[in-house]
C-alpha cells in the first residue's frame, strides 16, 4: 500500500461490481472487495459509506447533470422539451460507464433491498426535476407530471440500454421512448 | 374479550391509524394498538402481519381492482383509456374511505421507510397493469410506458384527493390530471 495509487474509488467500484456479480451483493463484505481491489478496509469507507454506496453514488451527479439541463434550455421550451433535454444530457456519461452500466443493473434487479433503493433513487430524481420545472414558471401539476413521465421514458429507455448491447445509443432511445409515451397518450 | 366483537380488523386499523398520528408509526407498538382496539395482540396477528401492514393491507385488493378493469373494458378500447378505466375503478372503494386514506397519507409521508413502502407499492401497480396490458395484445415498450403514465396520473390525483377535503371526488380528479398529462406530452 506505500506505492501511490491511482484512482482507488474506481478500483473499488470494478472490485464490488465484479465480486457482487460473481457471488451476489448480500454475500459479498467490505473487506473482499478492499482485497479484491488492494486496497485497505480503511480506503474503502474513505469514499463509499458502505457496500450499497458503491451502486448510487452516482446518483447526486446524474440530478445535478439533468438538473441543470433543465434550468439551461431555452425560455421558450416547452417543459417536455426541458425535461427530454435532462434525460438526454445524461447520455455521454452513461455512454462511458456502459458496461459497468449494465453489470450494475443485473446486481439490483437480483436483489429486492437494492431494487428499493433504485426506486428511491428514480423518485428522487422525478422530484428534483419537477423542482426545476417549479423554478421556470411551470405550475402545478403540469411540473410533476412531466417529470414523472419523463422518468417513465428514462426508465424504459435505461432498460432497453442495458439489456442489448447491440442497441442504439441512450439518448436516441431516451427520444425513441418520448415519441412512444406521446403516441400512447395522444388524445384521440 | 369475551364478547362476540364485530369487525376486529376494522378496529385495529382505526386505532392503529389514531396512535400512529398521534404519536408517530416508529413510537407504537402492537401491544399498544390492541390495547386502544380492547383487543388482543394475538387477535392483532391474526389480521396482520405487523405494525407496517396496516397501512399497506389493501393494495393487493387495489391491485385486483386495476387489474380486472383493463381485463374488462372493451377490446377496441385504446390502452390508455383501458387505464383511465382501471384508475377511476378504484374510485368507490377509496371514497367510501376517504377520511382513513387522509390519514394514512400523513403517517406514510411522515416516515422514510413508509414513503418506501408506498414507492415498491406503486411500483408493483405499474408492473401489474403493464401485464394486463400485454395480455391485451399490447406490445412493449407501450405498455410499460402507458402503466407507468397511468400510475404517474393516479398519484397526483390521489395527492390533490387527500390533501383538499373540498377538492372534486377521485375519478374526476383521475380523469382531470389524465387531460394534463396528454396536454403536457402533446406533440407540437
Amino acid at each position: 500500500m506505500g506505492r501511490w495509487q491511482p484512482d482507488s474509488q474506481g478500483r473499488l467500484e470494478q472490485a464490488a461490481l465484479a465480486l457482487y456479480s460473481e457471488r451476489g451483493f448480500e454475500n459479498t463484505t467490505v473487506a473482499e472487495i478492499a482485497a479484491h481491489a488492494g486496497l485497505t478496509e480503511r480506503t474503502f469507507f474513505r469514499h463509499f459509506a458502505d457496500k450499497r454506496e458503491v451502486l448510487f453514488w452516482g446518483a447526486p451527479m446524474l440530478e445535478g447533470l439533468m438538473v441543470s439541463a433543465v434550468e439551461a434550455a431555452p425560455a421558450s421550451a416547452a417543459p417536455i422539451d426541458a425535461v427530454a433535454a435532462a434525460l438526454e444530457a445524461t447520455g455521454p456519461l452513461l455512454e462511458e460507464r456502459r458496461d459497468s452500466a449494465r453489470q450494475r443493473q443485473r446486481i439490483i434487479d437480483a436483489n429486492a433491498d437494492l431494487r428499493e433503493r433504485e426506486l428511491v433513487k428514480l423518485a428522487s430524481l422525478a422530484g428534483a426535476l419537477a423542482g426545476a420545472l417549479r423554478r421556470r414558471g411551470v405550475g402545478e401539476p403540469a411540473a410533476t407530471l412531466t417529470a414523472e413521465a419523463g422518468i417513465a421514458v428514462f426508465r424504459v429507455a435505461f432498460a432497453r440500454w442495458v439489456s442489448d448491447p447491440k442497441s442504439r445509443d441512450l439518448p436516441q432511445l431516451i427520444r425513441d421512448s418520448l415519441g412512444e409515451l406521446q403516441a400512447v397518450t395522444a388524445r384521440r
